[in-house]
């Protein structure tokens, strides 16, 4: 839970007197979200979101993020909009940092995961895939599988105090999944970080999905390794393959998967689980004690990992 | 900032469905406050702030705080209204917390301080003071005069390493404080923390006083002393005696100080500064590392309380 920059009220009003918003109504920093300061914004034309973009935000990729939830949302992806200044322009600044405001997005994100959850959640992202296809922007996957060795090496074997044996397996892995991973696969926009807090929900029906900060251009049917691993995971840590089935379902009747992609699942979903699995190992060696933010166990994603790893097809996951 | 509790989406969904809110469009926990966990509430029906009372709070008292608002709202006090179940209930428990929603106010907490703000704030302050008049329920201030040397106590001479001799001057201050503090001045329901974080303003208008949960029963003027120190000091540390004076004539305006109250205006500011030094200084000395929340500087009220022990009487606040 963080917001790390406060906004005096004066500079809201001046900064918001730049949009066709009206009176500033409210604005209150949301505890929720790790990587920026978020406020509700409630003005007289309606409840918004204001982003301030902090450090761990390159504002080179900033065009790339809003053209995206642009696009998207005009393509009728639940996604939050960019509101535009009276002058055209969706980025601006507040109190000296990069800054934007959405709409707001109606929705309770879900802490227990049921079918019908997974089953939009497959529809929603295949929905965005779909909708991706045409956006001209284009940004590369910080955290693709060419990253994953550096990132095992920036943990400098430290990765063991936390889990023995881990450098030793992770390497293994590693030599896998670089020597496999399929190049000729469809590739388009992906979300990349469609966890459940990232997805709202009223009622049974999907209603949004936000935080598009580790949106990029990779393999579509990643994604789908991503949100296996997010949603599809019981708290005991079983797989919970009616969920997947759904999920898989869901996606296929927007938009079919070729053979290749589903051969290549089990690979990739064990893929997306190593790119977790690394930057949480990477963040629980490195954050400092004190920290606002709690860094996320590490061993929750080894699991996963050695679940891909051992499944012989992609029938694992309820394919027929 | 802080919020302690998470609320799960289905727990929400029963516990909203004892009011007539309709259905939850969403609820984000919200930053700022550091003693309960609030969120943001929103239904088909309209804003609200939904409350879970963490353990900084006694549940004894939530009847008098939640009546204290209903009390004055219905009284014309722009604060939070308690919303009642269907049952006609103020009061219910989620997530295993005691918990309520009130309406939610319109308005931005001052950053900087002008002169129209602490106008505004005398009189509001007055107006309390007046419908507080015959609210039934009462509440003693567990942090009144008698309670210091207590507090004092607690930091066990500690508070020299923070501040070097604070323990004998306080030391000395409590005996002329108890000596002299006023017995027999008008009482009644006070607000005790009427901080500009508890104070919405809508342009150079009032929109909303909030956090009511240091409200009890004292001498009014001692609330007068509370915003004297909490609205008047500028970031350098100097009285801004036009300010004092503008808070003053809103209040007078509204309800009249006798000859007493004004005679005992630096000694009850001067107590009020003595409150908060006493309860940062405990936190500072007594806050974990790592904490949720950052303790405040005790040093700031140390300079208050010798400012209003120095002053020779009231017209140092800008009386005439």
């Amino acid at each position: 839970m963080a917001v790390y920059t406060e906004v005096a009220d004066e500079d809201l009003t001046e900064f918001s007197a730049q949009f066709d918003l009206g009176e500033v109504l409210s604005c209150k920093g949301i505890a929720e979200g790790v990587e920026n300061s978020n406020f509700q914004l409630v003005t007289e034309k309606g409840s918004y979101i204001l982003t301030l973009y902090e450090k761990r935000v390159n504002p080179d990729d900033l065009p790339f993020f809003l053209g995206l939830i642009d696009h998207l949302a005009a393509n009728g992806v639940p996604c939050p909009q960019p509101i535009r200044t009276l002058n055209g322009e969706v980025l601006k600044e507040l109190s000296g940092k990069p800054a934007a405001v959405v709409t707001f997005l109606s929705g309770l994100w879900p802490r227990h995961i049921h079918t019908y959850h997974t089953a939009e959640v497959g529809r929603a992202l295949a929905e965005m895939h779909v909708a991706g296809a045409d956006y001209k922007l284009t940004r590369a996957n910080a955290l693709d599988v060419t990253s994953w060795r550096v990132l095992l090496g920036q943990c400098e074997g430290r990765g063991d105090e936390v889990i023995a044996g881990i450098t030793a397996e992770l390497t293994a892995d590693l030599d896998d999944l670089e020597a496999n991973w399929p190049g000729d696969l469809p590739r388009g926009v992906i979300h990349g970080d469609l966890f459940p807090d990232n997805v709202f929900f009223r009622g049974e029906g999907l209603s949004g999905l936000i935080d598009f900060y580790f949106a990029c251009n990779d393999v579509l049917a990643y994604d789908i390794g991503v949100c296996l691993n997010a949603w599809c995971f019981e708290a005991d840590g079983s797989f919970n393959v009616t969920k997947a089935k759904k999920m898989l379902r869901g996606y296929t009747k927007v938009r079919a998967l070729s053979a290749d992609e589903l051969a290549a699942l089990p690979l990739l979903a064990r893929g997306a689980a190593m790119r977790f699995l690394l930057t949480r190992l990477y963040d629980w060696l490195n954050t400092p004690e004190g920290a606002l933010v709690t860094p996320k166990d590490p061993r929750e994603y080894l699991h996963k990992l050695r679940f891909h790893r051992s499944v012989s097809g992609p029938a694992a996951y309820g394919l027929e």
